[in-house]
């Protein structure tokens, strides 16, 4: 298999089980009637965004500024910056619309949206601005029925700046398991944004954006009137967390780690690899879950899950490998030095960070190279 | 200050106390008469080894060929690779070795033995090769006492390779706290590997290197006796699991991650920041120690500790800070959006490896940018 020839690590992504994906999320989204802005935080790569932009999305999300830049340079141009902006920041948010980025920010705050106003009036523009919801309390956001939404508005409508809308991301639907957990927080984190987008209308604000998602809640929602886009990122790949919330087989896992077996400790049942935390990323998302993969599933070179056998140990350059819950006295007959063998990761975004590109195996004898990005 | 005018999130060295870090121990090697041979896995830094060098390190260490390489494009030559090495990717350190780089690989079974040994024999060449043993149980290695050692050995003194000696790395000193434990750990690790020399020199092998370190053990040992030289890589820069194990102060960690309040939830007692995990990675290495710092120690950005506030929480690009044990309803008040703090990291060696480079603040108006690298 061309797999024996790629240096090890190395980040593995399946083309086929992605494009499922990414057709999957598609057909989902044409079933509810809304657009799709896929998040490129997972990927941070140009191919992988063209798959997702050549079924359907229209438009991407971005968490850094960075992002933002290198998919606008690549030919992306309706972008969503969904992470609170700092007024330090805004002087290369407004170089990006300068050279014609269709770009939107996003607020939480009187203070913040003061600032991206006061900047855009002082520069002779208008920055485009959804304000952020907190539909859930996982993280930032204006409460859907708090009055500062409304005066956060009036900020922004005074000029320097437009209101384009609402936006929420339900982060908490990561802590949860099973579809009508999910499906209840699908509907909380629509109707929070809704009721958000409402008291903004009746306030006398267009409001046109209503912005959810996750890829949980994106999977889980049976109604998804009032919102007129969705977000989510890691379903693209998904991963074992994704596996253990129950939006995905671990079949449908795209992405995942090549290595290489370089010792063993027989009497301890360990099979030491080249696949570290350094590989791996430090992501121990299913520690609390259900099952516990450690720092990953271990699959043959074809990416068949090999039944309880995880990383249950990592350091920089080596991961452990063993039986859960059982030590293997055959390990070493069973997984040789010089076998390789593919992990699949808790966390896909942290996974995939950890390297400068991914080798896409569109079939067992084809691959292509696709770089990554990283940094602010 | 002039990180007022840095983007953030970005990787701060404290130039004065990474200084005071290499000097602190190149002085404890100076006392205990070995030689030092920094593992630059920590810093991936040609500028930081550089520094290091300059104090009398003796050669460096690596975790992957990358860094082998990398290094020896920037001028170091006399290079130890610390992780066993797969058949695979002998030709790459042969090619290292080819252009002038003096590296030396590392083995702990007869099989990968066999498979450099071959290898060099085929190529016409003779790898430098140490024996890895495992003086403490935690990850790879032959134990000193095991028959093992002497027939790898014997595999590799019969051509294709040169048996250079021992080493050893107990990595387990990290789960320890406190100078008794610490000291005896230094000492098993000394012990073992001496043992280990003593019993190949016994079947004749010259060993002439008996390499030993981690940065705990490195920094406590009483006697090195019998060791030619020690390793330890993470001292540079220290870290809070390094603090809570003892050998550090707060005040001696010299890589911090600038950050910026983008936001808060008043009512939580929380400022959100753009500083997440992927800034400060997804180490909770002090999650089991007596004090947790979750993804880090909140300081102003001077530097200073602020007792009792940490990095609670994090998303990708989203800290959460927040006062152990108590909700701070001040929070806006104390750290206003656009405040910029600087966090301490669990482990330096996972935070640095977040970031494309370092800024480098040698005073409080002078900065310097020092890149750094990444992958495999």
């Amino acid at each position: 298999m061309i797999l024996d020839t790629v240096e090890t690590p190395a980040a593995i992504i399946d083309y086929h089980k992605m494009c499922a994906n990414i057709i999957r999320m598609r057909d989902r989204m044409n079933a509810l009637k809304v657009a799709f802005r896929p998040h490129v935080k997972t990927s941070k790569c140009l191919e992988v965004a063209r798959e997702q932009a050549a079924q359907g999305a229209r438009g991407i999300t971005v968490s850094t500024l960075k992002e933002a830049g290198m998919f606008y340079a690549g030919g992306f141009s309706d972008i969503t910056y969904a992470v609170g902006i700092s007024a330090a920041k805004l002087p290369l948010a407004h170089n990006l619309i300068r050279q014609g980025c269709d770009l939107k920010i996003i607020t939480d705050s009187e203070e913040s949206a003061a600032a991206i106003a006061a900047y855009g009036a002082n520069n002779g523009m208008a920055f485009k601005v959804l304000i952020e919801v907190d539909t859930d309390g996982h993280r930032s956001g204006v409460k859907p029925e708090s009055p500062d939404l409304v005066k956060i508005a009036e900020i922004l409508d005074k000029g320097g700046s437009v209101l384009e809308g609402v936006l929420t991301h339900a982060g908490s639907s990561y802590d949860l398991y099973g579809r009508e957990a999910l499906e209840a927080m699908a509907e909380q984190e629509r109707s929070g944004c809704v009721k958000a987008a409402k008291s903004l209308r009746k306030a006398g604000h267009a409001c046109p954006t209503v912005s959810v998602g996750s890829t949980p809640t994106a999977l889980s929602a049976l109604s998804l009137d009032g919102v007129t886009e969705v977000r989510a990122g890691v379903y693209v790949f998904f991963d074992l967390v994704m596996h253990s919330i129950g939006v995905c087989s671990m079949d449908e896992i795209a992405l995942s780690v090549l290595t290489t077996v370089i010792g063993h400790q027989k009497e301890k049942g360990w099979a030491i690899t080249d696949a570290g935390w350094m590989a791996m990323s430090r992501d121990r998302g299913t520690a609390q879950r259900p099952i516990d993969y450690g720092y990953g599933q271990v699959c043959d070179i074809q990416g068949s899950p090999i039944a309880g056998y995880t990383v249950s140990g990592a350091n920089q350059e080596h991961g452990i490998i063993s039986c859960q819950g059982a030590v293997d006295k055959d390990i070493a007959l069973r997984f040789p030095i010089g076998t390789r063998l593919r992990i699949l990761p808790n966390h896909a975004c942290a996974t995939a960070a950890q390297f400068p590109g991914y080798i896409v195996l569109e079939a067992d004898e084809q691959i292509t190279a696709w770089p990554r990005f990283y940094g602010w």
